[in-house]
């Protein structure tokens, strides 16, 4: 494996990173996390108001019980969708398609509360059977929430909200026998930054490692169609 | 844009889920939060024993401070990294580049304390002349960070470690005038479930989106070669 010394590297100290014009300074950090995950938040109010609102934040805290983490600043955009989730107490995460990124991302834009992005963005809600709150009909992945926990990060007044899933939906075979679920072919995309928008080619799948067995790519013989 | 409703779907409820055998859940479960992020986490302990450890779990927590938060399991392949984090209050994070998963994905066998992965998956130390830790010499993207807080959440007993970024490493011309990192240039890769790993193909950069504007696709004239 090559390293790299012989290329040339640009090296930023905690002040470079301090000094950097606030919007310059935002669109770089965002993107040194490496590639996010997409997905988009349906909410409702109490009065059936929907919200719809694109996150990268949204991260795996444990399989049993099956909790995802997403993280939200309460004076942002993402505020709408942050009242929602602790007034009804439930929410909905829906993967984003290649077809459909124009549309998440202006999910992002300040509506005034009480518009529903759906309406806007030209995305279509779906009632979810297990709680009170819209799926997006577009999405091939759709999961049912419900707030377990909210932690404040007082670092920088974040808030982590923490779900338990309670429903899943998605495509026929698109698991396999290990239950990997092949968001590739289910067409999720990733995310860097904060406005762009990747489709992904599987390099390799590798089973679980172990110290005396050199990994092998099991790319060939453990996708998907091979259920 | 098409629904899906008249596609073949599978639905899983709470207690399907629930039923799941262990290590088949584990995997569903890590696969449906969407892509994430592929990083080598870099520590070492007071007698200068380093550690390298894959994890998928890192995510943008703010800006300003420039803020990355991690995921950690204390009972895990992660209990020498985690250790060596609050010992030392430091770590480099090192992005994964396509001839580097086999490697990568290797760290995750459960090696004996004391026991370099560097030296055991054939990845170089890089000292870094921020923090007291290694980075990871073949990586492209190299971040050394230090710990600013530690949450733990309690509903699973999972750490959130939250680093902040003290130092930046990467190519130059990787950056482009907004801010953004080309990360997919630098060739980070991306994470799905436990065992998969992808390459990217940007699809789209979008404009912030405001409420009167339609976003344009501005992938042709923002792309980092263009600063």
């Amino acid at each position: 494996m090559m390293n790299n010394d012989n290329k040339t590297h640009s090296v930023f100290s905690a002040s470079d990173i301090d000094q950097l014009p606030q919007r310059y300074r935002a669109e770089f950090i965002n993107s040194l996390s490496g590639f996010k995950s997409g997905n988009l938040v349906g909410t409702q109010d109490h009065q059936g108001h929907q919200n719809l609102c694109i996150v990268s934040s949204v991260v795996h805290i444990g399989a049993h019980p099956p909790l995802l983490g997403m993280i939200m600043r309460p004076h942002t955009v993402q505020r709408d969708t942050l009242e929602n989730i602790k007034s009804t107490g439930v929410f909905t995460l829906n993967n984003i398609l290649p077809n459909m990124t124009q549309a998440a991302h202006q999910t992002s834009a300040r509506y005034a509360p009480g518009i529903s992005e759906f309406v806007e963005v030209g995305l279509t809600p779906q009632p979810s059977t297990a709680v009170s709150a819209p799926y997006v009909a577009e999405s091939t992945i759709k999961l049912s929430l419900q707030v377990q926990d909210i932690q404040l990060l007082s670092i920088n007044q974040t808030e982590l909200v923490i779900g338990q899933i309670v429903e899943v939906i998605l495509p026929d075979q698109s698991i396999d026998k290990s239950g990997y679920v092949d968001i590739e072919g289910c067409g999720s995309i990733a995310v860097s930054g904060l406005v762009s928008y990747h489709a992904t080619q599987r390099l390799a799948r590798y089973p679980y490692a172990k110290v005396d067995a050199p990994v092998k790519n099991v790319l060939q013989r453990s996708h998907a169609n091979d259920t």
